[in-house]
């Protein structure tokens, strides 16, 4: 836990995509803050205690507190950070290339990652007794899904990065989920701009930093 | 079909939740569209054709095209709009009003709609033989926990609106979703501040131009 706060506390499970976009983002925007972890898995989950429902009504990292704001939803806490922290913008002004980012970060906030994680992989085993098995071959096919999309609506676009040459929130979205990607095994040949985004995003110290493999409350077997 | 387009071009399905909330956002700043509808359910969907893929690589709707411009996905659609036609604001100035509004339509767009969502649907009884009732199950489980998570996170903030005495892109998406809790019976006794929100909308032309019951592809049946 990093006590050189600024006002700054984010919520956050190392493992959870969602809380590593913000990681990046706060990485990005050089805003240190202090981490606060909330046990997913721990005694039935630990952001389901009525003192975390408080902060956060729907249960889920992450959560940013600044000052007297409480924001969840990663969409609305990057978007936060741009309005108070504009460098480096990660939804870009002009209105067609900022509604372009957003669609792109939507492919992977709503269109995939809400369908495989944890609340719904629990869901689906009560109400389906899905098997462990069943339940990675559901998650790989929302991530292949998703990417394909990807792929293809970057394909005019991107260059190191989502967008050109220049880091945005697309970005922030994209490296989480491919790190999902990689644990379920969904191979990415066919997603060859997106492996050079990721390369290119493996070698800058803001997102190395914001791994699930280098937080605070990551176990020594991760 | 309005024709009346100026350059603006809406794929919309008449009971889509995500075009409903971008139908009501073009309503509120007067944008005239021409409408097209994407049959959704005819022969496999209309949004898997090849055509239709190059719009939107996501294969789903809605998309708008406005010029040379195609967007899709609902929260960078309505961010386009109040970039380019800011009356009225859809996502307020200031930057935790606007992240509060963000939220909200998350806890929708990314919370609870994708999870119930057709295709969703369709793999749930391809995978897991999902039955009707099952599937009904499902849909209502995952709308009334996001409505809990709404009406606690607008507990202090509510009015006539989501928030306060102004319409907001909240407003947009909440409004669909009731819809949904409706058609899935979910009961809203629950929240009545949800419930109070609905009627003030009920009562906005805008809001009721842009019903699932009065589309140019709503079937005579629904």
């Amino acid at each position: 836990m990093t006590m050189t706060s600024n006002n700054f506390v984010l919520y956050s499970y190392f493992r959870s995509s969602a809380s590593y976009r913000v990681r990046i983002a706060l990485n990005l925007k050089r805003i240190n803050y202090e981490y606060r972890a909330v046990p997913l898995l721990n005694k039935g989950g630990a952001q389901h205690s009525e003192e975390y429902r408080k902060l956060n009504p729907s249960n889920q990292v992450p959560t940013l507190i600044h000052g007297d704001h409480v924001i969840g939803q990663s969409m609305a806490i990057i978007d936060y950070l741009d309005q108070i922290k504009p460098e480096p913008l990660l939804f870009p002004k002009g209105a067609f290339q900022r509604a372009l980012v957003i669609q792109a970060c939507e492919v992977i906030n709503s269109g995939a990652q809400p369908l495989h994680n944890l609340r719904v992989l629990q869901e689906l085993e009560k109400r389906f007794a899905a098997t462990e098995a069943q339940k990675n071959e559901w998650t790989a096919f929302w991530i292949a899904t998703s990417l394909t999309a990807l792929e293809n609506l970057l394909s005019k676009h991107a260059g190191n990065f989502c967008f050109g040459q220049r880091v945005t929130a697309a970005d922030c979205f994209l490296i989480p989920h491919l790190a999902n990607a990689d644990r379920f095994q969904v191979p990415l040949d066919p997603y060859p701009k997106l492996t050079r985004i990721r390369a290119t995003c493996a070698s800058i110290n803001e997102f190395q930093k914001a791994s699930p493999l280098s937080q605070p409350d990551t176990p020594p077997s991760a």
